[in-house]
C-alpha cells in the first residue's frame, strides 16, 4: 500500500489501545509496546508485531506514537537510556498524542531536534468510546511537513485533526485551554445552582432554561446532569486527575505570562472538595462544595 | 372570544412593543401605556386602546404587565401616587416581565399581598427578533393559581415557558444566573484566548475547536466570533448594561448569601474595560482587557 | 472666647455622644439632637442645650456635626422636609463625621451646594473609647476654608487630623480603603493560618512569627490573637456589619472603576460565614470558614 | 569548650556567608564549602578549614547546614552520588536553612532517615544585613532532639529562634506563609492605592494614615514607601523571585489541600507585571500592574 507508514506505538492504557487498533485497520505497518505486556495482545492478534523494549519499538520507524499517563512517563520514555531520542532513525517523527506540559514538550522538542528527529505534538478530544465510534478530534501541531507526513495517521485515528500551528506546545495550548473552558463552565454551574437553589427555585428547571437556550451544548448538558442528579460517584473525571490537569493548564500559563484568575476559582474548589475526601468523585461535585459554602449541604 | 383576557401594558420599549404585539395579536383585550406617548401609535393601530396615564391602564384589568427599564422605574409605576398597586382591582395580577433586582421584586410583591393583588415575575430570555419570531422563552414565578391565569399571555407572548416555583423572586434568581453563567463563559473565553495567543495559536482555530466540540452552544459561537473578530463596536450587549446586571446579581447573591468568586472575576474584568472607556463596546470587549493583563494589547 | 463655635451635633450614639463631650469640654457652643431623646441627657447636664428637631439643632450654627447610623439616615437628616440643608443658615457648614458611601456623600455635597452651604465629610478612625482618651485620628476633606474653619472642632475631638484634598468622597475613600486594607489583612491571616495548622503548627507560634516580625502591628495582633483563642464570640465588630462596610466600598469602588480582587475574596468570606450562621460573630469567624474550606472544621 | 559543635556549612552566597562567619565567631569547629571557591576565601582566614567536595564537608561533622539557591540544588547536594546522605555520619543532623518547597523538605527527611541521620529544616526571616547585626529570626522544626542539638548554633546565628514543631515541612509552612501574608500585604496596598488615587486623595496622605494606625508595621511602612514613591527600580526583593516563592507557596498548599484566593490574586498580579516587562523590578510593582487595571497608568 501506498500511503503505509511505518508506525511504533508506545502506551497502551484504554486510550492507547483503541488508537493504535484504528491504526492497525488502516493498514499501516505496526509495532506496539507497552510495559505491562499482556495489553499488547489483542493488537499483535490483528496484526501487529510486539516490540519487548523502546527502542525495538522505534527501529526502521517513520513514526513512533506516545500515549503515556504523564510528564515523568514521557520524559522517561524519550529521553531515558534506550528511549526514543536515543533509538528512533533520524529523519523520524515522535508523534506525542498524550495530554502534557507545555515544559515538557518544549524540552522533548529540543531534544529531538537535536538528534535530527523531530517532534509533533497532537493531543486529542475525547474517550476511548470516541475513537472506536471513529469521533475523536485531534488538535496537531508541528513543523509543517512533519505534521503532513502524520495526516494519515490522524486520518485513521480520528475524525477530524484542527491544525495548531508550527510550534508542538501550540497544540498542548488548546488541549488545555479547553479543559480550562470546561471547568470554568462546571464552577459556573456550581455557583449558578448554588443560587438558585436558596431561591427555592428546582434545579432541574434551572438545567432546561440553560441547556434548551444559550448552553446547549454538551459541557452543560453532561456535567449539569450530574449536578442534578447529585450523581458524583458516576465518575467521568475525577476530581484527582481534574487536578492534575489544572496543574498543567497553570504551568502552561505561568510559562506565557497569562493571569488565569477564572481557573483559580475552580482549582481552589477542587482543592476544598479533595480536602472534604472527595477526590474521587466525578469532578462536577464542586457544586456541592460551592453548596458548602453556600451553607446548603 | 373565551380565553381573551383583559390586559393592561405598561412599558413601551422595543421589547415592550414586540411583546404587546404578540398579545393583541392573541386577541386579547388590550390597554397600553408609555410614558412618551408616540410609541403607543402602532399598536393602537392594531387595536389597542391608548392609555394616558399608569392608572388608566390599570382600570378593569384582569393582568397588567409591566415592562419597564430598572428598578427605579418599576418602584415608581408600582408604588408610586397613581400607580398599579393603587389603581390595579382587587384580585388582580401584575405580570412583572422586566429583568429586576431580587429585592425590589419582594417589595413589590409584599405591596400587592397588602393590597389584596397578586404579583407574578415573569422575564424573558431573548431580544426583540425573537419575540417577533416567537420563540422567546420566558421563566415564571408566583402564587399557583396566578401564574395560571397568566399563561393564555405567556402562549400569546413566547415559544416556552419554565415554572419556577412559587415565590416571584425565583424567576429572577433565574434569569440573573443565566446572565451569570453567560458572563462566566465570555470571561472563561478571554482567558483562554489570551493564553492560546501567547502560544502562537490562531484565535480562529481554537474557536472551532471549542464550538465544534463541548461548546457548541450560541453562547459560545456569538460572543466567540465576537472575540475572533474583536468586532466590540457591534454593540448586542454593552459593558455597561453588563455592569448593571452584575449588580442585580450580587444583590441577589447577596440576599441568599450565595459567594459568587467566578462572578467577581467578570466583573472585575467589566471594571476595568470601564475604566479604560470600553464601556460603550459589547460586553464580549472583556477578552481585550484580559489581553491588556497578559501583556498583549 | 475668641475661637467658639456654635456647633450642632445630630446622631448621639456611642461614638456621637463621646465625640460630642469633646466639642463641649473645648467650650463651644454646643445644641445636641437625637432621636430617642434620652442620649442627650448626659450631654445636656454638662451644659449643651437640646433641640428637638434636626432644623432646631441648625439654628445660628456655624457648623452642624451629623454622626448618624447610615446612609438612609443621613438622606433623610439632611434632605427630608426640615432637615440640615432646609434649616442650615447660607454659608454655614455640614460637617459629616460619619462613615458613608460614597455615592451619598457626593449627593449631600451637591444639596448643600444647592443651599450655598458646605459639606465637609470628616470620617474617623478608632471607637468611642479612643474618643474619650483623646486618641481617635479624623480624616477630612472638603473645600479648603470649609475645613480650615472646621480645625478647632477636630482639635477638640480627635488627636491627629489628615487631609484628604477639597473633594469630601475622598475621605470617604481613605476610610473605607483602610477598612479594606484591614479586611485584606485577616482573610491573609485566615488563609495562613489553615495552611500552618495543616502542617501541624501551633497557630500561637505562627502568631508569634507575625507579630514579632513584618506585622508588628494592630491589625494583626488584635485579629490574629482572636484567631489563635478562636474568641469570635467577644465582638468587636460583627460579621454582619463588616459586609455593611463591605457594600460601602465595592459602591465606591465601582463609581471609580477600581477592579478589587482581594476585596472580592474576603467579601465571599464573610457571605459564607452568614450563611453558616455566623453573622453576630466577630468578623475575624473568617478564618473559621476557610478552615471549613480547607476540611478542618 | 564544651559546646563547641563541629559544623559543615554548604552553600556560600551572601547569607551563607554571613551565618557561617556567626557560627564561627561562636568558636565552632567549622569547615566550609562552596561551589566556586573564592567565597571561602574570608571565612578559612577567620578560621574556618576549607572543604574541596560536599563529601569533605560533611566527614566527621555532627551537623552540616546546607544554605542552597533552590530545590533542584538541595536535591544535587544532599542525594547525589557523594553528596550529604552518602557523606554525613549515621546519627549527624542535616541542618537545612535555605527557603524551600514542601515536597522536597519532605523528601530528604525521608532520604536521611532511611540513612540513620536527621533533618531539620529551619529556613530563616532576615536579609545577610541582619544576620551581621544579630537580628535573625529563626524558624526551626524536626526531631525534638534533633532540634535541640541545633540549639547552640540558632543562639551563633540568629536573635531568636521560633519552634515549629517535630515536622522538618513545618518550618517551611511556616517561612512560607509568612511570605505569603506578605504578598498579601502588597496586594491590599496595590488595589487600596488605586482606590484613593482615583478620588483624587494623595497616596502619601494614604500611606500616613495606614501606617500611624493599624498598620504600624514594616511590611507596610517599607512596601507602602516603595508604592508612594514609585520607586520600584530598587529592587529588595524582584517580581520574577517573588513568583518562584508563589510557586512554593503554592505547592505546599496543594500538598495541605488548602485553597489560597488571596494568593491567586497576588500571583496573577505577578504574571501580569511579568507580561508587562517588569520582572526585574520590585515586587511592590503590583501596585502599578493594578493601576493599569484601573486606568491609571
Amino acid at each position: 500500500m501506498n500511503d503505509s507508514v511505518r508506525v511504533g506505538f508506545i502506551g497502551l492504557g484504554r486510550m492507547g489501545q483503541a488508537m493504535a487498533a484504528r491504526v492497525l485497520a488502516a493498514e499501516h505497518d505496526l509495532v506496539v509496546y507497552n510495559r505491562s505486556v499482556e495489553k499488547v495482545r489483542e493488537l499483535v492478534k490483528g496484526g501487529a508485531l510486539p516490540a519487548s523494549t523502546v527502542a525495538e519499538a522505534c527501529q526502521e520507524r517513520e513514526v513512533v506514537i506516545s500515549m503515556v499517563t504523564d510528564d515523568n512517563a514521557l520524559r522517561e520514555v524519550t529521553l531515558g537510556p534506550k528511549g526514543i531520542k536515543a533509538s528512533l532513525p533520524a529523519g523520524a517523527i515522535h508523534l506525542c498524542m498524550g495530554t502534557h506540559g507545555a515544559a515538557v514538550i518544549q524540552q522533548m522538542a529540543a531534544a529531538h531536534n537535536d538528534a535530527k528527529q523531530t517532534l509533533v505534538a497532537a493531543p486529542v478530544l475525547g474517550r476511548p468510546e470516541a475513537v472506536t465510534a471513529g469521533l475523536l478530534n485531534i488538535v496537531a501541531a508541528g513543523p509543517e511537513e512533519a505534521v503532513r507526513k502524520c495526516e494519515p495517521l490522524f486520518k485513521a485515528i480520528g475524525k477530524r485533526t484542527f491544525n495548531a500551528g508550527t510550534k508542538p506546545e501550540g497544540a498542548i495550548a488548546i488541549k488545555l485551554s479547553n479543559n480550562f473552558v470546561l471547568g470554568c463552565a462546571i464552577e459556573a454551574m456550581a455557583e449558578s445552582f448554588s443560587l438558585i437553589r436558596k431561591y427555592g427555585v428546582s434545579p432541574q428547571v434551572f438545567y432546561e432554561v440553560l441547556t434548551e437556550g444559550l448552553f446547549a451544548a454538551p459541557a452543560y448538558k453532561v456535567y449539569g446532569k450530574i449536578i442534578v442528579d447529585e450523581s458524583y460517584d458516576k465518575v467521568g473525571f475525577s476530581t484527582m486527575v481534574a487536578l492534575k490537569d489544572a496543574k498543567l493548564i497553570f504551568e502552561a500559563a505561568e510559562i506565557a505570562r497569562v493571569p488565569l484568575p477564572s481557573g483559580s476559582v475552580w482549582r481552589d474548589r477542587l482543592l476544598s472538595a479533595v480536602a472534604h475526601g472527595e477526590g474521587d468523585l466525578d469532578w462536577a461535585v464542586m457544586a456541592r462544595d460551592q453548596g458548602r459554602c453556600s451553607g446548603l449541604e
